[in-house]
């Protein structure tokens, strides 16, 4: 497509997809329930075939010598398939979000005012490499009453098209509008650069991908993003921190999992446990192979480590790397966190109900824990039962947004004839 | 100023805004009431000397020949600071929005799970003509925990550098950081643009004023905003309503006060109850000196009066002129709002409960009222105890905005060494 082509195909799509988000706030819960499970069947009757489209994909991936872990996240296997569909149904399970009404106050006058959620809209969804987010954000889209549009990885684009027409038959099989959900029909890079300003027909763009797709994204958006960028994660043992407890945490906040955003990258101790609590948690991270850096108070305490500089504090490793810093209140903990940490997810391990109630009420960040490590930042581990991703933004939804992050609400009031004098 | 010296300014108050947002975090909710009394104790003290510099603003004002409705705005009487002391004290006794913690959820690992209402963070708000905006505006975000930069008319620069220092006092009375409340010390119209671009340190804009200043500042600001564009709202008299009620509701929401953003613009008249209806209201709103424009249909059974055009379905008249619309059904109706409507409040008038749901479920605008007149569309007759404005934004805040539209939440999870496997 040439370039005009490109942005008339997606300014299209948005006035289709906004003519179909008016019609999705006449379907049914079960309406919505009926088409993800016909979804659900469709992935799997569609198994052999799903198999083969994807080989051209990854036929092609290898054939421009894309690298090994994108391959690997570009696969759809046996596994995949199933989860694709164990996750549609799950969420065809799910209560409907949309329709449910709020506390009703009654006025002086008898007027009733409540509110009523309602879905956002339009929401645009741009992602990488992954085919599975095609099938993930249309389920998440669908099960909020949103239409979508739905820009995946180029290298994806077989295996989504495939997936797309999935999609579209089970819309279909539950009479609803079949511009619900639409693909965009090129894998020219220029698409992308119209979705996030075409304001008039898109209310919201989803990013999901690395940092360097969502940086590049959020420079020339104009539509309202809901948005992740760095993990840049901490926990601090406090004085009071049962140093057992703290160990477990610190350990299973780093090591969890390196690549998760919510892993944690600076640990912060509290001086007057430090010489008692630094060797056990530095030699249980070293035997499982994490490099360690500290301030020069860790030094004294844990030798032969690189001292840690500005830069540590600031980088979000997601990998076997820990920054470690000494600090000689909590006051000081807290104003590390606020100076280089990202608002993502932060933790203090503490005894002292005291201590916790004022972490928690003072750090800024999207999720603030008490003796828990901070991996525990997602949707299903927070009971939304399922994530479309985690914001960093402050407006609307933040940290993991679930259903109720797609949608907003409207004031609903009903009378019998007041006026207003 | 010069330019640069502008950006630097406006740079300098962000910076200092989000320290003192910080400390704000940390500020209880007696001091925040203490302050907002000494404040109102500030306005009612310097009465003598608020007039005197009000009387300069307005000298300057005569003398630009500024028209007189400008003028009138920029009045500070003795009723304004009665007015200005009156909310103070109102919000000073309004409940802290800040802090309060949501449903909590145990998780089948026993962590639990809920959210805490916070500060959005650092508030931008730009204001025209009025200067008791500087208090109301000051106070609304003083409470809900957020700091903020005020950004008054150019003509009002003197009262409102007064009220500044009224407000100052006020913080310092209470031990907050004066720095929570901040003044631009310039009447240059670049001031705004570096504001409404300031992403670093402002997280989010309100603009109050009229419609050309909101659609200059949407055009170039990259800060979030909470704004309101067009109020074109639409009173439906179904086939079923109350013909008695749905006059009185027509003629309140279209004469209650032309110039409010709630005020009827266009009433669509079922065909069936047409001919017994319009005359009744055509005859009531004329003899309030109401012009009325109505289709061809309206024509046939109220004579003499100008045929609408699509230009009357788009316009917002703020005056004594109304668009009249006869419709088959409910879904004309409907289909109506959603092609000419501005999404912010609209009304049906029906006795029938299916009716009255499904227009309430599926007209797509930040208010919906069943029976009840547009006007009704006011933070105050909602409840919300006060209002920063409202909102047709579809994320974050929709409708009337309250304090708790000026605040966020947070993730808080509370564990005892729960780790993730």
């Amino acid at each position: 497509m040439t370039t005009i082509n490109i942005e008339t195909h997606i300014s299209l799509l948005g006035q289709q997809a906004k003519r179909a988000a008016r019609d999705m706030l006449r379907a049914s819960g079960a309406q919505k329930a009926n088409a993800l499970q016909a979804m659900a069947d469709g992935v799997l009757d569609a198994r052999a075939e799903l198999k083969q489209v994807n080989a051209q994909d990854i036929e092609k991936a290898h054939a421009q010598k894309l690298d090994a872990p994108l391959i690997d996240r570009l696969s759809i296997t046996d596994k995949t398939i199933d989860h694709m569909a164990q996750g549609l149904r799950q969420i065809a399970l799910m209560p409907d979000p949309v329709g449910s009404l709020g506390p009703t106050s009654i006025r002086p006058n008898g007027m009733q005012v409540s509110q009523m959620r309602v879905p956002l809209g339009v929401i645009g969804i741009i992602y990488e490499s992954r085919p599975n987010v095609t099938i993930d954000a249309a389920a998440l889209c669908l099960k909020s009453g949103n239409a979508c549009i739905l820009r995946g990885g180029s290298e994806a684009f077989h295996s989504n098209v495939r997936l797309g027409q999935i999609v579209s038959a089970g819309l279909a099989a539950a009479g609803l509008p079949s511009q619900a959900v639409q693909m965009v029909q090129t894998t020219d890079r220029a698409a992308v650069g119209h979705l996030v300003t075409l304001t008039d027909f898109i209310d919201v763009i989803v990013p999901r991908g690395g940092k360097s797709l969502i940086n590049r994204l959020a420079k020339e958006a104009t539509v309202p993003m809901i948005k992740h960028l760095d993990g840049n994660c901490h926990v601090y043992v406090d004085q009071a921190a049962d140093l057992t407890m703290a160990e477990d945490i610190a350990f299973n906040a780093k090591t969890y999992r390196y690549g998760v955003c919510g892993a944690m990258e600076t640990l912060l101790v509290h001086e007057q446990i430090a010489t008692q609590f630094l060797p056990l948690i530095a030699q249980r991270l070293q035997a499982h192979g994490v490099e360690l850096r500290g301030c020069a108070q860790t030094l004294k305490i844990v030798p032969l480590i690189q001292l840690a500089t500005d830069e540590d504090w600031a980088t979000e490793y997601l990998g076997p790397i820990l920054a470690i810093k000494v600090v000689p209140n909590i006051n000081e903990a807290m104003a590390h966190i606020a100076q280089w940490g990202s608002g993502h997810t932060d933790s203090i391990v503490t005894q002292d109900i005291e201590t916790a109630e004022r972490f928690q009420r003072e750090v800024d960040s999207s999720s603030v824990y008490v003796n828990l490590p901070t991996c525990f930042a997602d949707g299903f581990e927070y009971g939304l039962g399922a994530e479309i991703g985690i914001s960093t933004n402050r407006l609307h939804a933040r940290g993991p947004v679930g259903l109720e992050g797609l949608t907003t609400y409207k004031w609903v009031l009903r009378g019998h004839g007041q006026t207003r004098g």
